[in-house]
């Protein structure tokens, strides 16, 4: 046996040589308890203000931790009260105040009192912050409320938004945030005469794959943006013809103002301009009852200042997908689950060194609801204007009543363009929200 | 122009003719602010118990919702007290409480004030339920406490459990449970004898997909399990010599004890099975400080009675990995992500008619250290044992101390075989934790 | 040890105890050189008609081999001349017919001779089957030379498909067919008139995954398809305007004919529809030497009869993609690279049981050019009319024509329905092309 | 409407414009046939010796398509007999001669007369070129002959070899070379002695994907190399007892020899560096007519000087699974179908910037057998040694005899640590092969 080898054994036994009392089958250890290191050694991290900072302990090659998360202290924490405790609130909303930083639930809003008292002791809601939709105005004197998130069907958002502005309180509205522009105007005006914030739930601008999809646009990382296909479409049960979202004067539409919302939302959040052009074409199944009062399908293409095009798409009549594909000059975009309520993803498919690849990138992203939450939050305590107010909303209803003019009269309606950038949004969300 | 295609072009206008006065762009909308069905109607869900049902909403070809959550009132909760709030309290565990069912925080146990204080401030745990090392034991006073989750180097899990134990406190530690099996067992001992629980904290035994996984083995679905090739391994920073991971005395040992343990532990759970058999080659870069007392890297392979066979691989010399592949008589499985805090998938190869086909399943996977907690919140309450209690903890450090007899003396090991399955486990997990 | 262990032991040792005389390292084997069975049982296979069929030798869950091809012996095989030696028919074309089992190549075309020169050395075509563009119309009196594959720029496929018709050989034709419906139809009755076949070369209509997507469609495995995202791009080099594909009259247009036609004909050839109403939007860079005569990018958006819509993107302004989405009502199919050379792919989100899946498809995908050149030699052999005729060309420009009218009037086109399915198509290629 | 939108609507039509008269449904189209270029200009392409080059078309950020092929004349290729025509000759040898471009096939060997009599006729082998078993020897005459490939039982293959060898052939051989190392050697010492070349089809280490792996692995692209996984698992069907696989005396062993050499194989090619420490278990299941002689299931452990460990599994128990994935200091590099005949991909996890990603890469990938056929062919044509020379293949016996000996004795094999890179290989497969 060569010289060499020897020695390559030897490195490999040294270590197990050196453990070796510790290493037999059943005897005693080596490494014994009680031997410890100083407390002050073991617990690491600094206190740098008010959080605990840890050093790398990775080499370059892994990605470092994220700082930890630096909760507010329950008593600093803004206070909201959520209107509705349907199943958006109970599956998604309430769950996502447990991963909230800034914000707490501490008032209901419900029509039905048992689902009311069920829910307030699960979240620890005391009574006298449980309101019925008729005595909601007393919420003016609960000093525990600062914000009310309203998650009604559409047509009850008016309603909410004006009495919460009434009673005083800042305003979450769930999106779309009306049922027509002229509604959604008359929110905005509502809360600026009252004094209070209005900011409407557009989780997806609050969503870490598509806010770094949206650096990615705005820095020009891959080129000129050409083009964009997004889809949102997902089913709904046979009988549901009893769901308000079937009638048009609860919903304002079918498919288009629940989920193709999203598409257009997106495409103008990513690119920050605002269309010019829209053509639509609308199809629902002639006597399937559910789609008697509002569209099924609706097919829309947006062309905007700088000629990007975005073609998009959603139904109600197809499998749940949520797909957005951006095609750049030097670079695919491709994000399954876009718009689902978790689980994006990124795929980039990109020219690397002398081989095409496909990267999907792994990104650290919190739950988006407890982001827009928390974004909330901190206008109200820093006294900020949201990224997606009121305004936002108005202006999406209009492009919608455009979709829908464009595929009622068969004719392309031409938009007056808006100069600049994020014309109706406020400030951008931080890494702090 | 053909009478079926006039058809169609009614039946594509219909919708929109029907909402046409809603569609002017700018007009006046149909759908009206204040037209809303009645309340009752509006808050669906039924109450069930101290549950809050909903109907499915959806076709059957889209995922029905989870039911919603339903947390137990913050009152009714098990209080855990986190002894050491280093980067895993502060990073996991902490958070996960938010997302937590049964289980709330109460008490903090930290060596350095003033990262107690601030922790304590973050997550509202008062002044009275923070202790030092020095005066825990003062805890058994603390009515709020029912369970010490210790969360400190490997060497001071021993002291901890058994001080916990004396303070009449169950206890659920962090894997591994110790440095040794004798270690270990002594803590099984004073656990039984104090009459506390002791559970280890074995987050794969309570995450979604691996324990999807575990069905799949033990029905059958993919036939016999023939073989696992198994992976854990990621870098430690090059400065890093100061660690507790690379001191033998607190750490128990190097690669293998931190992750290699979840190749072990993971082979184990999914098949129930202990191996009969061990293998295993260790090596550790020479001159390289960080691994003057413990271990890099070690390859073992694994032998159970079923003759199924796991090829295992753990080192911190190679950028973060956590993958597993299951190789089963009709399907292949492979888990990129198997042993991360998050982000598991699962792809089965298999064949699907009449085409191979690799499918990527999508399963609802809660926060793993949330579903952790619960379970031994859930077992407090219903007074049940834990799926890993000690003795689990107690047969890996036998299993890991024949990994380095192996690798020591260059001869497989064997073990005497234990008949059944899940000798080492207490009640499963159920759906509610 | 316990005895049920010892078993196992003596099973697992069993094999090796068999084989150990063989197995000692350097020591004489017992397997020895020589030993064999008759080579009746060796050459397995049987011969049935002029093919050899092999016995499946994997268990089910394995995909069973595909049978050998059985190619037709070279000198039955239908002989092809090549018009033009560009890059097509160098990179894919003349490779591709190495994977041909009907059809060979036995001339070539091209108006540079040393290139003609080396090509034909390189495939060993015989001087006399050189030709250039001026003696072209000797091949009349080349019987080895059945069939005339145009392979030049759009402008010149007439002239050459008329040719070859006065020659009296069949012609198969690149894509677009020509410039124009109108040159397009002229196409079609020259080759009528002169009793030769026509087909166009649609390879994606010969491409294992889009017909096998086709059969789903059709057979309606997954539900009513509601919509399709279609996009084919790619870039084009900053120095290209001396290429004729950036001049109008050779090309007939840009993007659109070129790649954006992929999108239109596999929309028409997954549904067999024809359809109804075209929307359109045109964009150009102003100031780029390459678009003064031909679009950058088209935007369009197709409705079906069946109220099935298709938003379709194309432009050369952007990195290569070439993906189509069908959302069903009961699936979503992705087809990365839909239209490439090469490396489709096929994923399917579908309810998979109690979870949702992602299934990505395997097929056996042979050469998608060598399938189209053999169906071409299958209808000559056969007699039988080709699955994409002149007249689905003709149909495509049509098409084409509405799309760049609808952009430029900025109205969308009404077409008349056209009742039935695949209207312009002959008969299906069978799995012998 | 302002300035600027008027400006951006007519820069929009502007193309349209052009285009006009060309565009109305069914008029005349401006785009004439007749109308093109000179044929120079049309077809693109310089002669470089003889070769044609074609200049990049397109932008950066899209691939630059390869070069064209340009393949030798056909009767300036080098001829090959096939040895064998059973399943590996039909369904992937004789295809993947039509995609070679130095060799082809000139004469086929059989024991079944009227197979051999359909396959000469499907791939034009004259008769006087087929020969039996018999009259084998005869093929020293044959001057279209240059190499004899081998592909028949592995008990068979040194016969053959030496037969061919004395006939004044070279050789090229399926792996495993032989049933022993002893064999293997004396077939390498026949054809020196008979100064033919003798080469090992050992086709990954001429495919694309595991060649680039061996570039990122030599030149240290992702830093140290830490370990691999590798498995290669297939069924076999259960009548299938007859096989000659199942015979020892024909096989050499069971799966190893089979499908886990590639582990074995391919651990080797990628490093360049020999096991210097090796453990294995083996397993069948008892009671198994088919594993009565073989074995069924291998698990073995390679160490190599670098300290670099491959885990490896191989079992004709579990359903087809060709995959290795590699842990390196900075990257995971994942290779689903590793060993398959195609279809291979690379999958790199790495940091990217500021994120962890998961790429994809695309490899133009020629079929692996043409390009092992036609390295073999330019081993011929320019006398070099070829890159998998007999010697490969012995050295791959003797480690596989190491590996039956460490499960036999349950004790790890220690082998000479072998110094330098690529001790047994010949000179390198270039781009030209």
């Amino acid at each position: 046996m060569s010289e060499q080898f020897r020695i390559n054994r030897r490195d490999m036994l040294r270590i197990g040589s050196v453990g070796a009392a510790g290493m037999v089958l059943g005897g005693s250890a080596l490494a014994q308890s009680g031997e410890y290191l100083p407390p002050t050694e073991v617990d690491t991290g600094k206190v740098v203000g008010n959080k605990v900072i840890f050093e790398n302990w990775r080499a370059p090659a892994d990605a470092p931790s994220a700082p930890p998360p630096a909760p507010l202290p329950p008593e600093e924490r803004v206070g909201f009260a959520l209107v509705g405790i349907g199943r958006l609130s109970l599956e998604e909303l309430l769950p996502a105040f447990g991963e909230c930083k800034k914000a707490k639930v501490t008032a209901l809003v419900s029509g039905t009192p048992d689902k009311l008292k069920t829910v307030a002791e699960q979240y620890g809601i005391p009574e006298q912050s449980c309101y019925s939709y008729d005595n909601f105005d007393q919420i003016a004197d609960n000093p525990d409320v600062q914000v009310v998130y309203v998650v009604l069907p559409n047509s009850m958002h008016r309603e909410y938004t004006e009495r919460a502005a009434r009673a005083g309180k800042h305003v979450l509205c769930e999106k779309p945030i009306s049922v027509s522009s002229a509604d959604a105007q008359a929110m905005v005006d509502a809360c600026a005469q009252a004094g209070v914030k209005l900011m409407i739930a557009y989780r997806i601008q609050y969503e870490a794959y598509n806010r770094r999809l949206q650096q990615f646009v705005r820095q020009g990382t891959f080129g000129r943006l050409v083009g964009m296909s997004a889809v949102n479409v997902q089913t709904v049960a046979e009988n549901g013809t009893q769901q308000w979202r079937h009638k048009r004067a609860m919903a304002g539409g079918g498919s288009l103002p629940d989920i193709g919302l999203y598409c257009l939302n997106t495409a103008r959040f990513l690119t920050g301009e605002e269309p010019v052009e829209i053509s639509a074409s609308i199809y629902s199944p002639p006597d399937d009852p559910r789609f008697a009062e509002v569209e099924e399908t609706v097919s829309f293409t947006l062309r905007f200042p700088s000629n990007f095009m975005a073609n998009c798409f959603t139904s109600y009549g197809a499998r749940d997908d949520k797909y957005q594909r951006l095609n750049f000059a030097e670079a695919t975009v491709g994000m399954p689950n876009a718009y689902k309520y978790e689980g994006q993803s990124m795929l980039i498919g990109q020219r690397q060194g002398e081989n095409d690849g496909e990267t999907e990138l792994v990104i650290q992203a919190p739950n988006q609801f407890s982001e827009e939450i928390d974004h909330m939050a901190t206008c109200v305590l820093e006294d900020r204007r949201p990224y997606t107010p009121g305004e936002e909303g108005v202006q999406d209803h209009k492009l919608m009543e455009a979709i829908y003019q464009a595929a009622q009269t068969g004719q392309p309606v031409q938009l007056e363009p808006i100069l600049g950038l994020d014309a109706f949004r406020g400030d951008p969300a931080t890494e702090n929200s």
